[in-house]
């Protein structure tokens, strides 16, 4: 990929009026998307139109694409929210943003201004937290600034983010600035899932130097927790799937001893971690979304000061149950939103750990297509092939 | 209570021989405690035979006393576990302890040299822990230091202490020195209940100030818990308790709120808490030991920080069941035993705090009784009338 060159263009002619751009749209839950052309009205007070260079798909769009209609769910609908791109125009009250700048839109809101964006403990607006993840599909004010091309159908948006379109409108609130020298790609990957998954190993649990630590789970987000636990000085990092093939994958990002659940026998994968550990890991993590494997993942935690992360969002409603004489023992658990990240703050230092050689970001991207191809994305991450596959705006590759 | 003179008379006389003294025996589960003659051998290796001075009553005898014969109940046993005493006389490989010293016994383990006493994170002794827990009712080499005076039928030991009897031997791993200069039946109180409570909020919580918190239950350990927020300067602290009575006695110990879950119709106690503090308080306790109460006081927590600690030992086998979509949004839930505190380092902290007035005790003694009238301190604590009930050995008052 070739430095985006907008960075340096005037304020563009766009500014102000409706932009027609082709986006890929969701019709119905499960329905194949189709790329077709929409109308991305101009921003409005606190928002910023951008113009997405790239977008890669996370299982969380796959997770609201099936999903039907509902509290979360709404149709027609743009999907996609890890994406990099550049300042169209901005709306009435945004500072701090001007045309070309390149920017990441990020599913989690930062205000930097209520009580948990000033605290250091919460990455969890207060303001604006609620909204995205809910998903009511509409901007801070309420509206959508998509419609339908040819019917002129309003479209909703999706966590504030919606970047399977060539245009999109963000809130300030979910805007993050990150610098051209780290290439657009690699920045995509640091909007949700890679940053997620380094987040949770760096701030969420703390991993310390020489611990051990054992992944539920190794799709990307399983493997960027990896990633960050060998940044941190982990001295063994246990990943746990049902794929052998993650063991080779994994070891690239520290992965330093490897469970397949289904080669061990009568035994317990939470007995096996103790053996590997004299007594369990230090830090579990679980990155599925299956509430048995949150209770197995804390059943291998050591006692004593064994932390629990809970990463994956619990995919079936079921509860998470635990034994509190397990817990009474110093155990603890807790759960992680992007990784504990607060976006405007760590996204940067995360691209420098990058650009320093110290974070690995490169074989995450396993796949890239042009929007056009966006469902076959889709089909990749389904059948486990892809860990990221990144989707170029037509034209930008 | 006089201070003790034991500290300045020289070795016993007793060294090396069989005591006779009175005990309070626990022969069936549930039945009211004999108080008769016992034998109690000398100390072996790395035990020490202690003279006590005062005991007090611990809702964890209750259970202990109440329950079956199986894996943890064993009996005919001498119960008591929180308590303060002199050193008699020291078995062999004994260092550091001399007759005449003043000690408290503690049910938690500190061998100050497996890796997790030798860790700023854990109070788990690895070599020694299970021991004490599951109360196999004999010391380290499995055998008991006590029989019965008349038939001369092995006594169990309980939890490593077994205080309810005018001598006991305790292994090194459970003693705890304590100077002289904080009286008798104050240091008592350190040995288990009041040192778990403000432990909880001190060492597992670390509240901080300025912060709310809720206690669900307010015995002796809960008041413990809001004593110890107040001397962290917690600005808001809620009590939760079904006895109305506790509001007036509990803001001795800093509590400033009070719940009564019957007088609030249909709202649930964490609506009630989420209004009291906008959107749930920064640290919940659970001092009761009901997986129900435990979800509660979770759900009580707030986004973005809240910490829900599960002091209590579950008391019916429940299991402790919280939302996986509650948690991932920045909570979390950590047990603690012994309040996270590691009994060699931190008790002589407490009784410092107590001597400079910084930490609150007097009023946690609510009654006293002498040995042959121990039943009546169970009676007591049955009718939630006392707190602590002090047991003092026949002519130490």
């Amino acid at each position: 990929m070739e430095k985006n060159t907008q960075e340096a263009t005037p304020p563009t002619t766009t500014a102000g009026k409706i932009i027609r751009c082709k986006a890929a749209i969701c019709r119905n839950p499960g329905e194949a998307l189709v790329v077709e052309e929409i109308e991305v009205e101009p921003p409005k007070a606190w928002e910023v139109r951008l113009k997405i260079l790239c977008t890669s798909l996370c299982h969380s769009d796959v997770t609201f694409w099936k999903m039907k209609p509902g509290a979360v769910s709404a149709f027609p609908r743009i999907l996609g929210h890890e994406a990099v791109g550049v300042v169209e125009s901005v709306g009435e009250k945004v500072e701090g943003w001007r045309e070309g700048e390149r920017a990441l839109p990020v599913f989690a809101p930062d205000c930097e201004d209520c009580r948990d964006c000033r605290s250091a403990k919460s990455n969890m607006c207060a303001s604006f937290g609620r909204r995205g993840m809910v998903g009511f599909g509409m901007l801070r004010d309420g509206t959508s600034r998509f419609r339908d091309g040819s019917t002129g159908e309003v479209l909703h948006h999706f966590l504030g983010v919606s970047s399977f379109s060539e245009y999109t409108v963000v809130d300030v609130v979910n805007l993050v600035k990150i610098g051209v020298d780290i290439p657009v790609d690699k920045a995509c990957l640091l909007s949700c899932g890679v940053s997620t998954g380094v987040g949770a190993a760096w701030k969420a649990a703390e991993v310390e130097e020489g611990s051990t630590v054992a992944i539920f789970g190794l799709g990307a987000v399983g493997l960027a927790v990896a990633e960050g636990a060998r940044m941190r000085g982990a001295s063994k990092i246990i990943g746990v799937d049902l794929n052998a093939d993650k063991f080779e994958l994994g070891k690239q990002f520290g992965l330093t001893d490897f469970i397949n659940p289904t080669t061990i026998g009568d035994k317990r994968v939470s007995e096996v971690i103790k053996e590997m550990t004299d007594g369990g890991a230090d830090y579990c993590f679980e990155c599925i979304g299956l509430a048995s494997l949150m209770a197995e993942a804390f059943s291998s935690s050591r006692e004593g000061w064994g932390k629990t992360v809970i990463v994956g969002i619990e995919m079936h409603g079921s509860p998470l149950v635990v034994s509190p004489y397990e817990i009474i023992r110093g155990r603890s658990i807790c759960g992680t939103y992007f990784g504990g990240l607060k976006p405007k703050t760590h996204i940067s230092l995360l691209a420098k750990k990058y650009l320093d050689k110290e974070l690995n970001l490169d074989p995450f991207i396993t796949h890239e297509v042009g929007l056009k191809d966006i469902n076959r994305a889709f089909e990749l991450l389904a059948e486990g092939q892809s860990l990221r596959c990144l989707i170029w705006m037509d034209g930008c590759k």
